[in-house]
């Protein structure tokens, strides 16, 4: 492809990049209750001509994690229809969310495989009039709900990469997919594409996500390290109720012997192979003043810089839940609601990538690494996936100056890199169409 | 009086007690929301001729704890007055609840008051066929309460003995008050009502209570020591949050400062003077699963078999509160939601009592003592409210074969014990009025 | 026996009784180390006439608990000689100390067993000017060992009953046991004298402890209750040492699972149906400020008012040690050192007895219960065993003014109670010698 | 100077390397007490005219930390004398220990200053005859102590290093200084020296560190990071002693306090900036079983790969002790016992050394960082001292098989590093002789 054509096009498309990012920020959907933006996803791209997948067809449902109750479900394909959803795309994706689209051109050659995340966070957004949503009209109407995360943008990146691609279709060989993921928060959908068999011929995969320029201006990073492995899981501990005044020793105090964990799982992130996390992020327990409380259900997550060290601890902590559990005649239950390893790209890949994005006029500058410690990705399954039949995989940042850190509830990024994103993924395509995987 | 034509007259209203109780019990009402349970009182006694204050004139709102919220006043009211209580009387009310009625017979005599307690407790009741209200129809029609703690029967023989009173006024002399209480769950009514006055020219006051009896057959305690001191409280503590991941080091995890404080304080339930109880009865924390919790509430109870020991146990376990936050760098704020001392009644009184009480047909024994390890009346600061200006008081246990234990979802009694209670009342106010308060 | 003659002798003791009370005192020993007591004793008693069995002849070493290592015995053994006992007297001992006596009349009468305890404390005895011992010569010469709770006296009031009793013999009928009773700290000892079965033949068995008089006189306590069950019992955890900069996730570190364990275990304090107390005396662990400590050794003892208390606690203690254990990956031992019951006298023995000392002239007052709350004695062990096979039992307090409370460096009491305490003693032989066991 | 020449040299003094090595091994001496390792620098030096300082000549002894006792001192000043040093250089020492010695050239350059640790580990050396030290008889003979971090390797290397620059001084210009560091274990003794003026003039100063060959075979690594921040210090918290049973409220349990800062203080271990460690390294409190503990004392450190996150990690250790005193109504205190930065060499001048040691026909491989995750070296705030005025810095790792880890009972390496690591150090001042600083 002619690069410079390709950014002209690119350029010319700025207004669609941040009117569409602005449309998803306004109709903000959370993990696996995408309808609408699957349903736009698919819009433009079968508009295009191009072949897309969507919902149950784009994913193996067996492998989805962290998934809302069937109500919940009814209820946000109500909203999404509401909101301008097609009622028939919404039924054809039977109750899961995402997209899967395909460009083969028929010739020999590279199968590039892209993702593009598109769920958002549980976060109430700002309504300080200072914060741009705010100001110019896109802040969200979905209550509780906010793209603090930039997945607005990297969908729009996205779809104006499908479009570019399509329309230079002639100038390719072999085939590049395009996945749209449901619920990249908490680490739920990845595995369950990858699982659909959609990466199993994938030459290389790859991904971007907007993070903050210590520049102050825009660049780009093709990453050799950096995703943390997690693990998120609940934990629901059961006692025995009992009058806390009458009979305090026939209770069993569900809370109590979560306390004794909780102060006691901390004990081990410490490790000398790499850099855990762990938080308890929400606890809820007991019915009455006085009554023992015999259910105390707690959401939790560990992290590590290595999924070996993140396994340990998690473990650890379970175990502590276990031993405190025996100490108060409780029993508990846990569940993984969602899970992801350690990741990072290939370095040749990384340093590959880092030089052709030199080519990119609009960035400032290119590195071959991203500090981001104690960020995960499920983008990590789909890396090992790649790797597993001998493919590479890279992780890029797209830097570019944030109003707030990400999940804040002020967060905003420099719209710039929409096209300046869009430009890096068609430059990246070029580079390994003429250069081949390596 | 002439005891044996009154117990025959209590005799005569058997079936009276027990459609009252049922009432009550189907139509219950928890602390501070007994607008229903109040207007049956007003217009039972009023009925009678007994001039009968309610709501906001029947005590010092500035006193009242643990209040509902305004919103959830007005729901109550609503609620009442679809169960059939009269509007003006809930008008007349003023928003709070509960009733004080006098008999005042004009004649030189000892003023000898009376409390009843009409609240229930927050508590599902149980749906299974076997229970007796679900089988005779007069279950809870109120989701989440129930009366399970007997004030329904407390209300019920209160009412029958402001009527027997009533028809036998010209054979008393002095004054007798009746005190219906609300709010006795939690601690939280009996200090508003002592602070309206209404005790203030007390010679003497009694309370008498349903408890299970040992013996499985009918009996009667003047009891001369037995209720726990407690302090209900609120604690909220206030971290920071921040991402679990990025940067857990700026945040301050408020479940963790919780944990350490629930984990620290169980070291000062021991104590040489006396025995302690603490219990953190319901907790509730954090927003996300992946952010550090800013917020973390709990409602906890300290109590004391003697106040000394319970308050200690409470500044104890504040501090540690205090200690813990200081070393989550979190901050937290606390309210006492109710509070009673220790008590007992006088135990010349006690004896008296379980004395006079032997004349009752109903009950085959009496007794100078209860059991009542760890329970709690805030009839204790009424009592503590007429000693303070040289009166008597005693607490009465009025014994019944419970169908189950107070505050469970089965608890139910052996309705004889409405005539025995009344009946009990009634001999003891004679022998007061024959005896002098001593 | 005559009364009034009886308390004219032990009058003419008094010198004697103070000043073997201070030699006591002074050549102090720790429980299962008093050889040079048990050799006094032995001496004193023997040339009365008494029979009397000493060490291993006077128990059953295999019910002995918390005992010292071999080395220490012969330790002790050495400084015993050194300081007076004959060495033929430590020879028989065997290793083991204690005494029983017997004055058998050789006529039809009740079997009277008396307990005296003889062992000290280890503590460290004030030197400060102002205590007594030290004024007055008689100060520990056994440095951290101390009488200060009284066995000292209560030998020496053992010695003085027995050398009455065997002078009116000729006016008694049956037989008197006088057990001087080692290890009564910690409760080690009384379980191996009642199991060489001296007490199978008991119809009654007394003791009897000095005690702070709340009165500031002279007084005598017949209790009814109020003895402590108690564990006494050590805890090795184990873990797994480990550079604590370059590996502790290696490690297991024992001193955080005993932290977890000890903050855990104090959630069991509150029990409806009784009180309890729980202690870790002493803690120590760990080799090196930079390795991950490998070993925690503690010293610990639960306490309850009632034995089923006092033993579900100590269960739920080590099931917190097991629990914290397992998180941490280390393991533990724990061993019992000393074990007794909760324990009262016989109710009605515990009113005769202080109806009976009403004629001891020293006395200013005497009662039925003793307010001894969280106090244990392993005396419990031989009121049971006498009542075990219909006997009956009771425990006295010698209730007279103390300088400090017990187990404090300051420790002492009035000596005019070892007078008291003997005529106390002899009054009760003589109401049960003429009116029976009851 | 002519390297092929001098590693000739260095060639030819093996076995004296090895037999210093060994001395030192067995004539082992812990952080300021190495009076005897003194004594045979000084002699050693100055036997070849190089001007030494000992002892409080060398360093500031108001900046020493984590000091014996002046008894400790005092025995082992007459222990050293016994093993051999001479008594009127262990007087001219005045109770400090370590050497600087300085080879002045008058000619204009640099000033090179070299760092070497005399101290051991206080460890019980293996007596497995399978070690090497105990099979070739060179073990520890001072109980207690090893050589366990290959101090005594550095020490013989520092005098090799010093014997051969003498010798070649006329081919020098500049100045190096060669500090004998005393209490490197525990981070004790490099301020003191630094402290003294010592590096005021340095250009540049560089230690080298024996570590672990991951190749199995020599190498030399010129790190550019990898020290870890430490603080080393102790706590002790003051309770309130009480009888356990009788009184436990009146009582401060200082175990426990401490229990629940130790399980609270875990959870600060994550840290988004870097990496930190803490641990408890002993415990010791109370001193009877019945009696609340009323003193609890342990060593402590924490560590962090920034000395931010190090001193952050810290600071929280100690609020929580402080947090959790107040609950208990303890005090405590804190004292240091040692503290360093995190550090690493100045990266251009590690990739300048791995170059050059590559010429040291003895290492096999070179590279320009350590794997020392967790480490600490108070070396950190000698380069901190250098760089203070514009100097430069390197740690270099010399690289060779060891039998067991660091702090290990049966660590001991390959000696052919003591000829290898005097190489480097030669290797690199030619280097920087000739290139100067840079």
């Amino acid at each position: 492809m002619d690069l410079t054509e390709i950014y002209r096009e690119i350029d010319g498309m700025e207004e669609k990049l941040i009117r569409t990012r602005r449309d998803l920020h306004r109709f903000v959907e959370s993990g696996w209750q995408e309808f609408r933006t699957t349903a736009l996803i698919a819009e433009r791209l079968r508009g295009l001509g191009i072949p897309t997948l969507i919902g149950r067809d784009a994913l193996d449902p067996a492998k989805a994690m962290g998934r809302p109750s069937a109500e919940e479900v009814e209820r946000e394909k109500k909203r999404a229809a509401e909101q301008g959803a097609d009622p028939a795309l919404i039924e054809e994706m039977r109750d899961y969310t995402g997209a899967a689209a395909v460009i083969e051109t028929g010739r020999k050659g590279p199968v590039i495989a892209l993702r593009f995340d598109i769920d958002c966070n549980d976060l109430k957004e700002s309504h300080d009039p200072s914060h741009r949503p705010v100001q110019e009209g896109f802040g969200s109407v979905n209550a509780g709900r906010m793209h603090a995360c930039g997945h607005d943008g990297h969908t729009s990146i996205g779809l104006a990469v499908a479009e570019v691609l399509k329309k230079h279709e002639a100038e390719l060989s072999g085939t590049v997919r395009l996945l749209f993921q449901p619920a990249e928060e908490g680490d739920r959908g990845a595995k369950a594409m990858a699982a659909k068999g959609l990466l199993d011929d994938a030459d290389v995969v790859l991904a971007a996500h907007i993070y903050d320029s210590p520049e102050g201006q825009l660049g780009l990073a093709g990453t050799q390290t950096g995703l943390y492995a997690t693990t998120k899981f609940d934990i629901a501990i059961h006692g025995r109720s009992a009058h806390a005044g009458f009979a305090p020793e026939e209770g069993a105090s569900a809370i109590q012997a979560a306390a004794l964990a909780l102060v006691g799982m901390q004990s081990f992130l410490q490790d000398g192979r790499g850099s855990g996390r762990l938080n308890i992020g929400t606890i809820e327990g007991g019915t009455g003043r006085n009554v023992v409380p015999e259910l105390c259900v707690m959401r939790a997550e560990t992290r590590g810089s290595d999924t070996e060290v993140e396994q340990r601890l998690y473990h650890k902590a379970l175990a502590t839940v276990e031993g405190a559990c025996n100490a108060f005649e409780c029993t508990f239950e846990t569940e993984v609601r969602g899970i992801c390893p350690a990741g990072g790209g290939d370095p040749d890949l990384a340093v590959r990538i880092a030089a052709a994005a030199q080519a990119v006029p609009d960035f400032t500058y290119t590195q071959t690494e991203l500090k981001n410690t104690g960020g995960t990705d499920d983008f990590a399954c789909m890396m090992d996936a790649v790797r597993e039949h001998g493919g590479k995989a890279c992780y890029m940042g797209l830097l570019t100056p944030l109003k707030a850190g990400h999940h804040n509830s002020c967060f905003d990024f420099d719209e710039r890199i929409l096209k300046a994103g869009a430009k890096a993924f068609l430059t990246v395509i070029d580079m390994l169409q003429r250069e081949g995987i390596g």
